[in-house]
């Protein structure tokens, strides 16, 4: 089934959507953002808010209720903390769409619709979560609001699986040195973003370095960097800006100037210069994120490779209890 | 003029308020997220929605217009992007309440309420910013929802000045030295808290020790903890954890069990060892940030003088263009 049948069949359950919440832990709620953000800026009618599960649980929203939709999700299928959200979530009658990699996994319990999604190489983008969520808003839009951004929207998605294909062996020869050598000479760096891509720097830091790189790392949102961060930055110290192509671009900018004259250690990613530029402007805040996402996976895999330290080793994760 | 009045005056002029926004930039926004915590978990009938001021701007939500409350802080009146957030809320029909510590500023220029706060070590909780707009949020929803918790509150923030004046000088003697000599023999931390209070776990790291320490470190949500970044925890390096009294006192729990056995470099600050018991349980979740903010005063002026670093002293800041 797809986006579009399950924003219809989510409509046609809670009659008028007043809120859509997304909900998920680590990875996975970073991929919701976009969505998350298309609604919030778009719908004159539905409010929209998202949450790392286990605080969705412990202080759920006070409007959760049978006017609410909420969707999660698990890559693994059995994270606790996501299971337990759509648990309240269903108890206060609100609509579940859960998301997991893994059919038949504890979150695909056949309490709520589940949408099982394949996670290789080859899958388009339209058919991983990030990609699948934002049709999914969109189109709750569409059929509730009117709203008239999803064809584009569609369409820019499918360029991505070009451009990304473009753009890796690019970003992984013209930047992963760098990268490389910077990772080498510093045992800590700041990563910058902005808007929807926000998400993808926090993933940068969070999935790609410290879990599966165990490189120290913090992240700034470009717009909050004056305010404070600004006076870390010195010689010696290295940042990792990823400039977006869309709406907050001139927060970037703002940041890149300074940095530029404040550090040599700079790296930029601008998605403009990696075929993004392709991508219609109004859409291109929203598809940002996951062009960062792919260009995370390649960056983190270069650096994998000099560091000897493949992507897919884990000391913790899923081999402790905890 | 005071909390109520503000909020009542605000009703009066909105009828029935659908949305309630918090905008500002640094440690001002950052004031902010408790109260937007207590009406997104307590409002039945309001949205709240909290954003750094320029994304704000460049991605206004949806919905902000003439049922939207607006509210705003500039602590020196001058932040471009809060007076720039004021005035597009103002011209899409919002009603605005501005606060700076600088009466006559940019931001206090008669086009919207602003109320001029002080900013003394003797001012109390009630009059600042956080304590404040707890009690703005709750008079709104008591006006317009019935909301029965606000005099626990409005109590509860009455007890934080004697419970705070009571934990500075147990806490820059407990825990000050061990803070010195961890930042002493480390580059880097992470500091690490969860609910409301992760406000402040942000602002510990964007304000009191980037900004005015100029120690790199990062932070982390406690939930997100396990999604990610706990592969980096190891013997060597170092952790604060702000334990909150408050509803996510479990997840704190979680991330500090692992901690304590996976590093010795561990500092754990739990606002209950240090007064935060007395206060009612159902408010704590939302009044521990105000009681966090203060230890983190307190802990950036042990590390100052140890390091000969005045929290004050700003290299950009104010000093130079950006």
């Amino acid at each position: 089934m797809d986006a579009k049948t399950y924003a219809q069949q989510a409509l046609d359950k809670v009659g008028t959507v007043g809120q859509v919440y997304w909900v998920a832990c680590g990875g996975s709620v970073i991929d919701l953002y976009p969505a998350h953000c298309l609604v919030e800026q778009h719908s004159p009618s539905m409010e929209s808010g998202i949450y790392t599960a286990a605080e969705f649980t412990a202080l759920p929203p006070a409007r959760l209720g049978e006017h609410s939709v909420v969707v999660t999700c698990s890559h693994s299928g059995g994270t606790r903390e996501t299971v337990e959200a759509c648990q309240l979530a269903a108890e206060r009658g609100a609509t579940v769409l859960a998301m997991t990699n893994n059919a038949g996994s504890r979150i695909d319990n056949g309490q709520w619709p589940c949408w099982i999604y394949q996670w290789e190489d080859a899958t388009p983008q339209l058919e991983k979560p990030a990609g699948f969520t934002i049709v999914f808003a969109a189109e709750l839009m569409r059929l509730q609001d009117g709203y008239q951004g999803e064809e584009a929207l569609v369409r820019g998605i499918g360029q991505l699986d070009g451009i990304i294909a473009a753009a890796k062996p690019r970003v992984e020869a013209e930047l992963g040195p760098r990268f490389v050598e910077l990772c080498q000479s510093h045992d800590f760096l700041y990563i910058l973003g902005s808007g929807p891509t926000f998400s993808q720097t926090y993933g940068f830091a969070i999935c790609s370095l410290m879990e599966m790189q165990w490189q120290n790392c913090s992240y700034i949102n470009s717009a909050e960097y004056f305010h404070g961060p600004f006076e870390c930055t010195e010689e010696g110290v290295f940042y990792f800006l990823q400039k977006t192509g869309g709406a907050t671009r001139h927060i970037d900018e703002r940041a890149e100037d300074f940095l530029k004259t404040h550090t040599g250690d700079l790296m930029v990613l601008d998605s403009l210069d990696y075929g993004m530029d392709a991508v219609d402007a109004d859409v291109r805040t929203y598809l940002d994120p996951i062009f960062f996402y792919e260009m995370n996976v390649s960056l983190r895999g270069v650096r994998g490779k000099a560091f000897d330290h493949s992507p897919e080793y884990r000391r913790y994760m899923g081999k402790v209890e905890y």
